[in-house]
């Protein structure tokens, strides 16, 4: 018997139409699948019902893979693509296995020689780089810069140096209640020429994506400490 | 009188029906959208046809941006975004503004004010990120790797130094014909039980995303040499 595949499935960054910003090819397909490896579930089934509002939740199997999972729980989720059912992977928000546990189980479903169809969605750190007009052509995605005073001064100069000598794009993500600091802690430490893009509530109405030089933004008056929103710095 | 604005659409990876990979948002955006800045003439017409085969391409402006222009064409390229008009852009393949000269129509949109909106549609580099089941909470994107042996030699020991410090994702790129090349490379150079994920006709029916190790590579058979592929190294 062949094995299933795992789907990978992207959700909504924020509330809207899932026509807005997936194919319909996922859509038809999420509808396919009984067995659903998810980060949370009460997002998944609201996701689900989103998709397809005729969907029969209570006939679909679940599993909650999280940061308390087990490794050992990890393998028994793969149990049905072994008996060859598909699997699809719903993460809390965007692109399954990018920042979230289903990478372990991508991971070990690579191991065993399941094949894992990604599907495309909407990537806060790819449309942000989109749209921030900085280098694509190297970048890096570094997740959360340091809280701690001296950690965080080392961060930004390690930024800095590797913006200056790889031309590499930095990109990070900050808790949004402390998101107003941020930028004020990158405006005084960092060169005031450097670009800084600040991409905001991605994908819902109130999107914004701002690029402005450091000395610009410490003029400024801005308030991102209740909008989920990512960074860019670059030096063109 | 209001800006246009800049609408990103990203473009097939490979010959597919757009529904397959782009949400329906696209399909209708581009549809009202009549001045567009595109990589290449020919194939951006063709997209265009196939989004929405009513199309009516003669009536619509068409400006090309590739390595070739020169910066004071591309100032001229917003003019019509100034004068109220959206303006779309497409590259070649994929997302625009990522590895291609959208990114100087973007920086300059962003100088003059003029908002820009990514658009959702397939990367390469998210794709196989998702498939991997490496690191996405931190990874860099480095475009092509040097071809000069001592060169090559110098960016495989950065790379690998990038994955045990930083516990970084490394994603790069090759010319085809050099692909398989590129495996063999990866394979003597580096130790056996790192991990290469090398996914191969990205949303293509002949889509291929394996993982496994570099030792488990230099064992195989492969051919990668008609295929564009996108490499991931990564230690778990």
């Amino acid at each position: 018997m062949a094995f299933g595949k795992i789907y990978l499935f992207p959700s909504l960054l924020s509330p809207c139409a899932p026509a807005e910003v997936l194919p319909q090819r996922n859509i038809a397909l999420i509808s396919s699948v009984t067995y659903f490896v998810v980060e949370e579930l009460r997002t998944a089934r609201r996701f689900l019902k989103a998709c397809d509002r005729n969907i029969n939740i209570d006939g679909l199997h679940f599993e909650v893979l999280n940061e308390h999972t087990q490794p050992k729980a990890v393998e028994a989720m793969l149990q049905p693509a072994l008996e060859g059912h598909d699997i699809g992977v719903i993460s809390e928000a965007g692109c399954p296995a990018v920042a979230d546990p289903g990478a372990d189980l991508v991971a070990l479903a690579q191991r065993k020689g399941i094949e894992v169809v990604p599907l495309v969605g909407p990537s806060s750190i790819l449309l942000a780089l989109m749209a921030s007009g900085f280098n694509g052509q190297s970048f890096a995605f570094i997740g959360y810069l340091p809280i701690e005073a001296a950690k965080r001064a080392a961060a930004l100069k390690a930024m800095e140096r590797d913006i200056k000598t790889r031309r590499q794009t930095q990109i990070f993500i900050e808790t949004p209640y402390r998101n107003n600091r941020l930028v004020a802690d990158l405006a005084s430490a960092l060169p005031g020429d450097m670009l800084l893009c600040v991409a905001a509530d991605i994908t819902a109405p109130s999107q914004s994506i701002i690029t402005k030089p450091l000395s610009d933004w410490k003029k400024s008056t801005y308030d991102y400490a209740k909008r989920p929103a990512i960074f860019l710095l670059y030096n063109r």
